[in-house]
């Protein structure tokens, strides 16, 4: 029997032996590494913290006690841990287990998470909630040096500073978060790994004390204070020091029992503790420690070589975009490009290679990206700032506030727009056209395929004013590419002409809408295709010439409701009084959960075939030459 | 004649004699409170930066150089000493002079401000824009203590650490932001504050060092390495150090001559540094000195003795819901209350008097704020995050990441929501209703009186679900009292039946459209008089209703019209294929300046006259029987 086979449930970890435990993380490695090699997952992350997940379990509770993973990707051993094993067979599968925390999947599962730098905020909530309520629920926040380049982070530490609350954060440090981290702090946790260890000063003076029971903190603190020179016996002062938060560490991150016994002792110190532990992303599978960048996501791959099991053989759109943005470099000098930490996944990193000095990663800082873009907008430079549409959301008061109030000429490259899979809920990029649009004089580009892309930015580039560029994960679409009207401002692009259904598609929806398209003409019902091009500003000359051809006007999109581009038609139509037949094929459902797209779009109803059935419903009905 | 006068274009400082500026500085003091105590506007700030402002101008040259000023309403002596001290006769008001940096007011203004903590992000972007260019330009951003609780100003921290470019950091330390400041930053900077001071070092061998032309910095580093017991003489090792910005400090920030000689010195050495300067807010007059908050934004006032000149005698909606909360806080102990550093501006002040303990003023750090309240929400309390409309965009993606992707009940109390007047467009909370609402599953409330904000804030604690309640700057609407129907969830209320023209009023709107109301009755058209009340999720069953009912619908909102309740509801109507008149008095301007709130609705539209005048153009035309 393996030891992983006694681990059914949670808590079951406090009853394997201690000499068993480093057996248990092996298995959980080796568990990891199978399971995610088959459905694809997060990985290089979820190998760097199985001591740490297992050394936090030794010390806590669940579900009363609460630990919130920042981002959350690296939970897969809290998952293993508190009796989701079987969750991995479909793990990240349409129906199946989450690769993130959820709180609706297990009541171990404290906070959902995805997004960087938000874990010390809701520790700290979880804290205060505690104190209130007079429990005595341990709480840890786990957090990667990556995300504490996040200003968030900074905002809770130095809250939690003077909060007077027992908070333990873990700083998994593993000199890296998504691409290789960058800044002062960065530079700054060097400086302390290069200094003493913890393992130096557990005999020192300051760990004896601290073992003295109710009084040997306080005295700790005393002497600290009183004469500099005692000081130095003492882990060194640290900017944590300084802000008020007790500092630990380094800790040995795949050290189960010196990391349990330090959590332990920093749990009944009962206040904000930093203990700093030192793991290595990818531990335990070659391929993973040597390139941690490629297996943070991966798809399905073979264990033995390291290799994705499916060869990647068509562009994505983030490729074409990549060698657009370094032909476009070649020609224009004054174009710089900007990347949140995402050099790789944005396909910056083309540019960063040829153009070093004209490319910054300013770190997992969306804010900070967009409002250093605005500057060097306004000093005349042409900034690409390239981030995933979901992560946008952070930089949302500094694309309004900072680039469109003052009409900046930044370029937003907005990748995975649209559904992105796997990763579920907290990644889908479906509210990009809703908080773009609603910002003055925001232009918002969505081409629908590879060979408009490229002309997208162009014109982006020329373009002077803020201007959006939205585009899907994955392969980039092919077809279609005979249509490729020149770009006028605001105006859409008409495909094909006909005289019942007007379909417009938004972006990655003129795929969907081309098959509509053939579907109703296949069936007599005379379709025409349009591609929207233009979300905001919207061509209202074409819905007015629609409007009086057809019977029927359908907007394809992937976004929300609220807010989207059909909307805005919506709105346009009702004003003028326009008495046209109106479908919106868009994202009515409030969440949605992870699955493949195709099945995703399928239960949203925004799949080729469900909405062709809606449209012959509706356009049958109405068509009082058939009846 | 006095120095004053000499002052009439940019850099005409640089003619006034050495005596003669702490004469300027007196008079630029008597100049502003003079004109502030006419216009309103704000003043402690401005009082407190007139020395660094001087200092750095004779630094600096105009346009060519940039400062980039944080928050940017203490921005008045920079607009006196760039020639515009006639503005100062129409500050802030419709068609006047700005009260923030405008670029469009001046080329000396370099980049619009009016959210915190965006200024060393900006003026890195400035940096690196020069650097490339192969200009000469000197740049520097003005940063207070308050700003650096803002986490998008630690990203740019962390980031400008490894920018190498040469980045005046001013660190206007008050010791206090809008109100006083909070955190472990603020401790930490306490700590410097409270050791040596610049002047202390000024002979030191640093100092020296760094006179030696080109060499002298490199020399100083080296040596700063080799020893630590050398270290000792250069100014003690902080924060900015480890993160490898340099930092000078503390500096007297009254003593133009000193900060003269350090700006110069850090703009020669050409690299990020921190200039650490101590300042008193509100100095040279003791009302403002005394009580800085209340000076912090005021109406105009009486010079002598300081009262506002308008004696304030009404409740402002702020105030019903600060007098509220308490009175919710003392039936239930669950709630909670969370501020932003504007506890007096939000009337959370109230909330925390009575209760110290369920009270937390995170500093100017709305995304922790948020998360924080996510967090708490999932332990089980109430938390009621009170922020200005405006700054509640800061944490857009926290409000949809952390608090609406897992359905916590969060209660938002979304003050200043609507036009703001004389802040103008870097304040005015005119994005709300589009940014919540596209949010899954959120509530947006909006009353229509002083009675229905308490109704809405008992409705919001006993709902189970994000929800926020908005409403607008200044005196609470009193009058519909007695219409107060009961909450229930995403019902519309109406108040007045008639029937031909149904008009939905939004929340501070539901004022002008009972204007409108009695107009057009007067008028003989029968009007009729509905409260939106729920934002979001809409009253279709009310819009189903009315469209049975009347000719024309007509809603009301202080809103853009992107992602608005009347777009929500035109995109029903469209897609119900109902054929009512629909009319939307909304914002439909990009971009609303300064002004008073009367005066903007009218530029555009959106004030009762001209609403009227248009409903009745357009239902007379639409009136067969009267053809």
């Amino acid at each position: 029997m393996s030891v992983l086979e006694k681990i059914n449930y949670a808590n079951d970890i406090k009853n394997i032996e201690k000499n068993e435990l480093p057996v248990l993380a092996d298995e959980i490695r080796g568990f990891i590494i199978d399971k995610v090699s088959r459905t694809g997952g997060h990985l290089a992350s979820n190998l760097g913290v199985v001591e740490i997940t297992m050394a936090l379990h030794l010390c806590m509770e669940f579900p009363k006690d609460k630990i919130i993973w920042d981002v959350g990707h690296q939970s897969y051993t809290h998952k293993i841990l508190t009796g989701r094993k079987e969750g991995f067979d479909n793990l990240r599968q349409y129906g199946g287990m989450s690769g993130f925390p959820k709180r609706n999947e297990s009541d171990s599962d404290a906070f959902n998470t995805g997004h960087s730098s938000t874990s010390i905020s809701a520790a700290l909530g979880f804290a205060k909630a505690r104190d209130l309520t007079g429990s005595d629920a341990r709480v840890a926040a786990v957090i990667g040096d990556g995300s504490l380049t996040g200003g968030m982070a900074y905002e809770a530490l130095n809250f939690i500073a003077r909060a007077k609350t027992g908070c333990l954060i873990v700083l998994n440090d593993n000199e890296m978060s998504i691409d290789k981290n960058v800044g002062g702090m960065s530079r700054y946790l060097t400086n302390i790994r290069v200094g003493h260890t913890y393992n130096d000063l557990k005999s020192s003076v300051e760990n004896k004390l601290l073992n003295i029971p109710d009084i040997g903190y306080k005295l700790a603190k005393k002497i600290k204070r009183s004469k500099d020179s005692i000081k130095n016996i003492f882990v060194p002062s640290t900017f944590f020091d300084d802000m008020g938060i007790t500092y630990l560490g380094p800790v040995d991150g795949h050290n189960i029992f010196e990391m349990a016994e330090v959590f332990e002792k920093a749990f009944r110190l009962n206040r904000p503790i930093v203990v700093h532990v030192k793991t290595k992303k990818g531990k335990g599978y070659k391929y993973a420690e040597k390139y941690p960048e490629f297996f943070h996501g991966v798809e399905p791959f073979d264990i033995v070589t390291g290799k994705p099991v499916v060869k990647k053989t068509s562009l994505t759109y983030t490729d074409v975009f990549a060698r657009k943005l370094v032909e476009i470099g070649e020609k224009n000098d004054k174009v710089v490009a900007i990347t949140a930490a995402m050099a790789h996944g944005t396909g910056i990193s083309h540019f960063q290679k040829k153009f070093p000095e004209r490319t910054f990663d300013v770190g997992i800082a969306e804010q900070n990206a967009v409002t250093f873009a605005a500057g060097l907008a306004a000093a005349g430079m042409i900034p690409v700032v390239a981030i995933y549409s979901s992560f946008l959301q952070r930089a949302y008061d500094q694309i309004l506030h900072d680039v469109c109030l003052q009409g900046l000429h930044v370029v937003f490259a907005v990748d995975r727009s649209g559904l992105v899979g796997p990763d579920g809920a907290t990644h889908h990029g479906i509210y990009d056209t809703s908080f773009l649009s609603e910002m003055p004089g925001m232009t918002v580009i969505a081409p629908k395929n590879a060979e408009e892309l490229k002309s997208a930015m162009e014109y982006a580039i020329k373009y002077n004013g803020p201007v959006a560029v939205k585009y899907p994960k994955g392969t980039a679409f092919r077809e279609l590419s005979e249509f490729n009207s020149e770009f006028v401002h605001g105006k859409s692009e008409k495909i094909f002409e006909g005289n019942r259904v007007a379909l417009i598609g938004c972006g990655s929806m003129v795929k969907g809408a081309l098959e509509v398209y053939k579907k109703l003409n296949n069936d007599g019902i005379s379709a025409g295709l349009y591609n929207a091009r233009f979300l905001n500003p919207i061509d209202y000359e074409m819905i007015d010439e629609i409007n009086e051809k057809y019977e029927m006007i359908a907007v394809l999109e992937e976004n929300v409701t609220e807010g989207s581009y059909g909307e805005h038609v919506a709105e346009y139509l009702m004003e003028k009084g326009k008495e046209i037949k109106f479908e919106h094929f868009c994202i009515h459902s409030g969440i949605v959960e992870h699955g493949k797209i195709p099945e995703l779009k399928k239960e949203l109803g925004i799949d080729s075939d469900s909405i062709y059935k809606e449209i012959k419903d509706k356009i049958d009905i109405g068509d009082s030459t058939k009846k």
